[in-house]
């Protein structure tokens, strides 16, 4: 198994039997996932897309291909679930200054999760005298800020590629209705579907976080292997230990313990985005009905000099789910420096080895402290662990919403916020006639 | 005033008799911090930086801009006090895209906050046929993860300049003792300090703070001005009427009725960095004997479609801290387009009004769904609101640590981290004998 899954503090918690009696309650939830018979069961299409993408892989390959060859910068349009998965395997597949370093591959740059013109004006602007392409991934097709930036970005097209700018567009959206399907249809951008039964938090594995990937020249048929075998383990298999059922165990107990954040934390900037994609997926599943555990995160070394002090003598409410990397990249050793450092007593080490130590620190001290642990090391960092791990906390969350009573498929709260959009948007409408 | 702070759902929690007790209290510990008889009193150099580095200004000025003549890559080195403020200007006074944008100021790229090879190769693969200067912040002079990096770049530039590599190192550290002004007075690094009575979350005033950010060619003279302003708003005037004991009044009120997490919500990426800065100030000032309000970050809209459902429903732990920019920096008009999109109601707005439009409703659904709100309005993106609002919340967390019973100045948790990787690496090197 590419992941390892183990707890710190829980046994001063709860009891075994305890422990027990929670896992029978996840192993029931797993039960209603199989048998497709629970709150949202209209949205488990993620579940098979680890098999069913393999028959579109080989257009989005050819797509990406394409795409790579005829562009300076591809721009992805798309907000929540419509970039977080993308933008996450870029940055740990290859680094997230990926736009900054030298290489054979489009920059890629991630626009429509914000309304400042400021941060739409800087993007265009470095998009003069490129060549560009536009990769817009909406579920609906009626995503306000998404859909905003679009309108700008076709407008930068058209003015480059005057009538033939609808080749640069690739759109991914429900392949059935909604207002960009119409607009694709009219105006020759090409589609890539999200089927209507998956969800945005859910889609990575779709072409809306498969086709951005493969841009990056990053193999995603490892990805979904990756995929394909942490459903075997996880999902499919009938054997008593189930690492992502004790995850889900692990994290109710806690949460009934008092503790109502967990924190993922990761110890690189490559795994930053992840953890972003971990916060949507856990906070807009579980958010609901007065529930949930309010999913927070940081990036160690950096952030122990932030919020370290907090976990480790603050308000007790929180808990660490630590994502680990094991294998060091790139073995740099620490020579001996002639003049002194104080960190002669390093010298010899690689860097990987005095981070395998800070991660080990960090763990006793926040122990110590009274934190609780959950630790997933990951045995290396590439593209079919990325899989494995997409697919291994997609099931847990999906399990972990049924034990806690609600339906973790849809965002009812998301709406309000739309209404209200709307409403506000329409009054001052009128109010300019 | 450049800011306006104004809450709402505070009325149904506390009653006015409440409120005005809880003040009293905030008014007692203001008058603490002003005595300067409170714990931690040894720390407060802070409060008079506004003023006091008036006078090293001009040399803070020369030396920037005979960095950014000679240099095309700046590399500063520091970890979290040590680089939070810079890089917190940095991206909202000039971009967070700024090392990607063109300029006439060189890159700026931040190191030592890691332990990932991977991070660290990055940065020094930039530098390969680039002039490079280096500024390392510390102000103990013996912190690990930036002294590790330190040690790698004193490396690169020895390759680079040979012997005059030393011309090209700055360091900001304290001025009477530590590793680094050793090294520093033996290699001939140019010094700057970072005054003994001025602690690293407090220091971004400092030539901490000033040094890497007037590269950027800021003005920094208007962050002093600014911050001088806030503190003769809000520490020496004598007004009944005071917005930074008023808001640590309520933080304190919505934490004692529950309110566990405070969200620091920006709606632009120039002020992502701005909240993370934030989050290490309140969080390792008041996060010990297990009290302190856990201090979390969005930047919204992006994390409306993330953690927004959660805010919306989920459990009802959180109050948001809203911090809102009023004036739009570059008013981009929103064109009929020729292909219709479903936003043709926008038509003619500018995406500034937008913006504002989707800030109302965010504050009009959160507090429907029950989440209390402060918002803080900041008139513009400019120097003297930035070094207002850094003094503004400085004062607020010293303040609100002394209203909590604990000392705001210090960060023993810190230290078990500390003790166990001395420890941990201390034990692997007598193994390696």
């Amino acid at each position: 198994m590419p992941i390892n899954v183990s707890t710190a503090l829980l046994g001063q918690l709860a009891s075994g039997s305890e422990f027990r009696e929670k896992l029978g309650h996840v192993r029931d939830s797993a039960d209603t996932l199989k048998a497709k018979n629970g709150a949202g069961s209209d949205f488990l299409g993620w579940l098979d897309l680890p098999e069913s993408m393999q028959s579109a892989l080989p257009t989005i390959l050819e797509t990406a291909k394409h795409i790579r060859e005829c562009s300076d910068i591809v721009l992805v349009i798309g907000i929540g679930g419509s970039y977080l998965g993308a933008k996450a395997a870029i940055d740990f597949l290859r680094s997230p200054m990926y736009n900054m370093l030298p290489k054979s591959t489009p920059d890629i740059h991630f626009l429509g999760t914000s309304l400042s013109s400021s941060a739409l004006c800087d993007v265009l602007s470095l998009c003069e005298d490129k060549e560009v392409s536009a990769i817009m991934v909406s579920k609906s097709g009626s995503t306000l800020e998404s859909g905003l930036a679009f309108r700008f970005v076709r407008q930068m097209l058209k003015e480059k590629y005057g009538d033939e700018y609808g080749k640069r567009i690739y759109v991914v959206t429900d392949p059935d209705s909604g207002m960009l399907k119409q607009m694709a249809d009219s105006e020759g951008y090409t589609v890539f579907p999200i089927p209507k039964d998956v969800g945005g938090r859910y889609s990575v594995l779709s072409a809306a976080g498969l086709l951005p990937i493969a841009i990056a020249d990053v193999d995603v048929s490892e990805i979904l292997h990756g995929a394909r075998d942490a459903k075997a383990q996880f999902f499919d298999s009938e054997n008593h230990y189930n690492a992502c059922h004790n995850y889900v165990a692990v994290r109710h107990l806690l949460n009934e313990f008092g503790k109502k954040v967990e924190l993922f934390v990761s110890y690189s900037p490559t795994l930053t985005m992840f953890t972003e994609w971990l916060k949507q997926l856990f906070g807009e599943s579980e958010g609901k009905r007065d529930k949930g555990i309010y999913p927070s995160s940081a990036t160690f070394p950096a952030d122990l000099h932030s919020i370290g002090q907090f976990i480790q003598e603050g308000t007790p409410l929180l808990f660490e789910t630590h994502l680990h990397v094991t294998k060091d990249s790139k073995p740099l050793v620490l020579y001996r420096s002639s003049e002194p450092d104080g960190l002669e007593y390093m010298d010899g080490k690689t860097l990987g080895d005095i981070e395998k130590t800070v991660f080990r620190a960090v763990i006793m001290a926040h122990s110590s402290g009274g934190t609780p642990q959950i630790t997933i090391e990951i045995s290396e960092r590439n593209e079919y662990n990325l899989g494995y791990l997409f697919y291994f906390f997609q099931l847990a969350c999906a399990i972990s919403g049924y034990t806690l009573g609600v339906n973790p498929f849809d965002q009812p709260g998301v709406e309000e916020y739309k209404k209200n959009i709307y409403a506000l948007l329409g009054k001052s409408e009128q109010g300019d006639r």
